[in-house]
């Protein structure tokens, strides 16, 4: 029998749609050659010769899905909260992401960072490292060391950047090339995806250069789209052949379509930017926290979810302050009841079971099958111990998720399983 | 020499202003007689005989207060997240507060509620318990073991609350007075504080009853204020002799001036409001995580700020999720950052030295000369080891705070101080 053929045992939850929950009091997960066979009150007489961990009254959910994390800005969490993007960007994050050409530098930050992704609830991620090429290695190493499922991306900018950070069109294309010759056929779990910053950042000339490696290596794309409104009017300045900000990446074939793309923030993505995003099944990478704290706004996500689009989460560290997916969902629920409350009642606030879905199915659906216990699924699972969380009154499954998005942290996790296999 | 005179040895901060912070890196603070004498880069000769802990870099900085939380809620924090504050009320609120007519059930909850508050950052709280009085004297007896300072009130209520838990007028009056009878001599850090629930629940025969024993007593009082906009359109209906919300609680001295006022969020405070709040000293606990999960609205925190008016924070557990006035600090600011962008540009965003004003001394007002630094303050004092944040950049005193109020939970609080007497 595989080594990756196994039981666990504890009380289990997953999205049964978008709405709704499926909970399981004590029940059995059976992972079979990596992949999820089911969940079963009582054993079935065909798994009885699996392994059984238990985990007793042990909480046991899909591993996490963060669709929008800058590994380099991990440093600076938490600090310069007092900003908008534009100021933030030249005054905080560029000066601090130009470090990471310091190898040692950069070494002992990714470090970090995994280690904090390692002990959280999340199983997969997509990552912006920086412009940098040998330290974004180094940072694919350390994900592929840590037994983790990633999307990480060589940034791409060459234009509106300070010069002590900034890359020429050919300098940005040649390193790209170099990047993904380095790293052929090094990985099982790490992945690369064409990153090109944000538009205000990018010329014509590097989106072509940058689709014509899209297409020569079949790759996927991420970056940033109306975000903040200072941000969307320089847009409409540097692009004067848009429309809206999408056309940007659209004429390049760098939306979505035959190169999946991920696209973080979509605060203000107008109607004819929405239809073109889910015509074309572009993952929206919301991050609320992000939005929060550099006074962005609030994404329209309910209508988002109405229109059926894919709509997963990003904790989009350092503009959010925690990598935590978890975090992610509090603050999708509480953000979408303010704007419910002050800008648009015809949009009802998330409901926890939605913006968990959107934490592991609709995230994890960029990933292939994942993000869900149903039968088929990559086997991707979180153990969580809330005994620390006291309380005198007993909670079925759903309440006790509940209350590990709102109140957990690291302390809680106590069990992680990737594509079938434990890390810890 | 007394046991409180010593001097404590680590970084320092502190609010010099409403919107600065004081900065020491490695100094000498020093508590003489439980007071406050100052913060000194070089220990002077006078000090030199008081015992000094080493902290080394570890950062200290005045105990926080809570001047807005419910005890008996605690048991269901983070759960009961998807309604609004009437329905929540009789949905989850009362059926759980009732339950404290159990003694074993009550004490066992409520230890649960002091040791959270203890083994966190909060030095000073103001505190609801139920209308059950032998419960509510068993929580004053817990926080006066902790050492920690609190208010603590028995809930009045005698209108619009189930029939299981409303009392009759004179029932909860007679109890108010037993209850304080009962108290009478019996702490030195924990003292009452009348507690009509809200004017929905309250008639004006109790209203008016509670004054009595206000004047009698010389007591304080601590209530919510114009929170939900259904809940202010019910007032309106059953107060018809007001103008607004606060003369509800004015016509019978229970709003400020003689007899200190804690109002709890005043997020639709119009201008008559808030300026007879002014006028009369009142307190405004401003709980920002409450009125997000209750979708009730973010109060104008800028305006009271800019019109010199007592605001402060509040936990607000259970409608707050956690009892980290930190967390509440990072909210108000969040918060604030969103009316601005969605509501009103004309109340610019909080700073962080500004939530940590509300969280620190402009809340400990409410006990004396609380929550600073400053000379002849009385010596709150929390010590925090922030070295589980890890990151490759050297922060300031300052910085190291602000990512405290963004990342820190009760692991980072390695040290308590309180009037002068160390917790732990």
């Amino acid at each position: 029998m595989e080594d990756n053929c196994f039981v666990l045992h504890g009380s289990v939850v997953f999205s049964r749609s978008k709405e709704e929950l499926e909970e399981y009091k004590e029940a059995y997960l059976v992972c079979e050659d990596g992949l999820c066979a089911g969940v079963y009150e009582e054993l079935p007489d065909r798994y009885k010769d699996f392994p059984v961990e238990d985990f007793w009254d042990n909480l046991i959910i899909p591993g996490l899905v963060d669709l929008h994390v800058h590994a380099p800005q991990y440093n600076y969490r938490g600090t310069g909260m007092d900003m908008e993007l534009i100021d933030w960007l030249n005054k905080v994050t560029f000066p601090e992401e130009v470090k990471f050409r310091d190898r040692l530098y950069a070494e002992r930050s990714y470090d970090m960072f995994v280690e904090d992704l390692y002990e959280g609830a999340t199983t997969r991620a997509a990552v912006f490292a920086t412009a940098d090429v040998p330290s974004t290695v180094k940072l694919m190493d350390l994900l592929e060391d840590s037994g983790l499922v990633s999307f990480v991306g060589k940034v791409n900018m060459d234009r509106n950047v300070p010069d002590y950070y900034c890359e020429t069109t050919q300098q940005s294309l040649e390193a790209t090339k170099k990047w993904l010759h380095r790293i052929r056929g090094r990985y099982v779990n790490t992945f690369p995806i064409l990153t090109p910053r944000f538009t205000p950042t990018c010329t014509d000339a590097l989106m072509s250069g940058l689709a014509e490696i899209a297409e020569k290596e079949n790759l996927p794309v991420q970056s940033h789209l109306s975000e903040n409104p200072r941000e969307i009017a320089w847009v409409k300045e540097l692009e004067k052949d848009t429309e809206f900000y999408g056309q940007a990446y659209d004429k390049f074939g760098l939306f979505g379509g035959k190169h999946p793309a991920i696209m973080a923030h979509c605060v203000y993505s107008g109607e004819a930017e929405t239809a073109l995003m889910k015509k074309n099944g572009v993952f929206i990478a919301h991050c609320p926290a992000s939005n929060t704290n550099l006074a962005s706004g609030i994404a329209p996500v309910r209508r988002y979810l109405d229109m059926g689009m894919k709509v997963a989460l990003g904790s989009d560290v350092a503009g959010g302050t925690e990598t935590s997916v978890f975090k992610a969902m509090k603050d999708a629920v509480e953000c979408s009841k303010l704007r419910w409350r002050l800008q648009d009642q015809s949009l009802a606030p998330l409901k926890l079971p939605e913006a968990f879905y959107m934490g592991t199915e609709a995230g994890g659906s960029f990933f292939g099958k994942v993000g869900s216990f149903k039968k088929g699924y990559e086997f991707d699972a979180v153990v969580l111990d809330d005994s620390n969380l006291q309380s005198m009154k007993e909670f079925t499954p759903a309440e006790r998720l509940e209350r590990l998005v709102y109140l957990s942290d690291d302390r809680n996790v106590v069990g992680k399983y990737v594509r079938g296999w434990k890390l810890y």
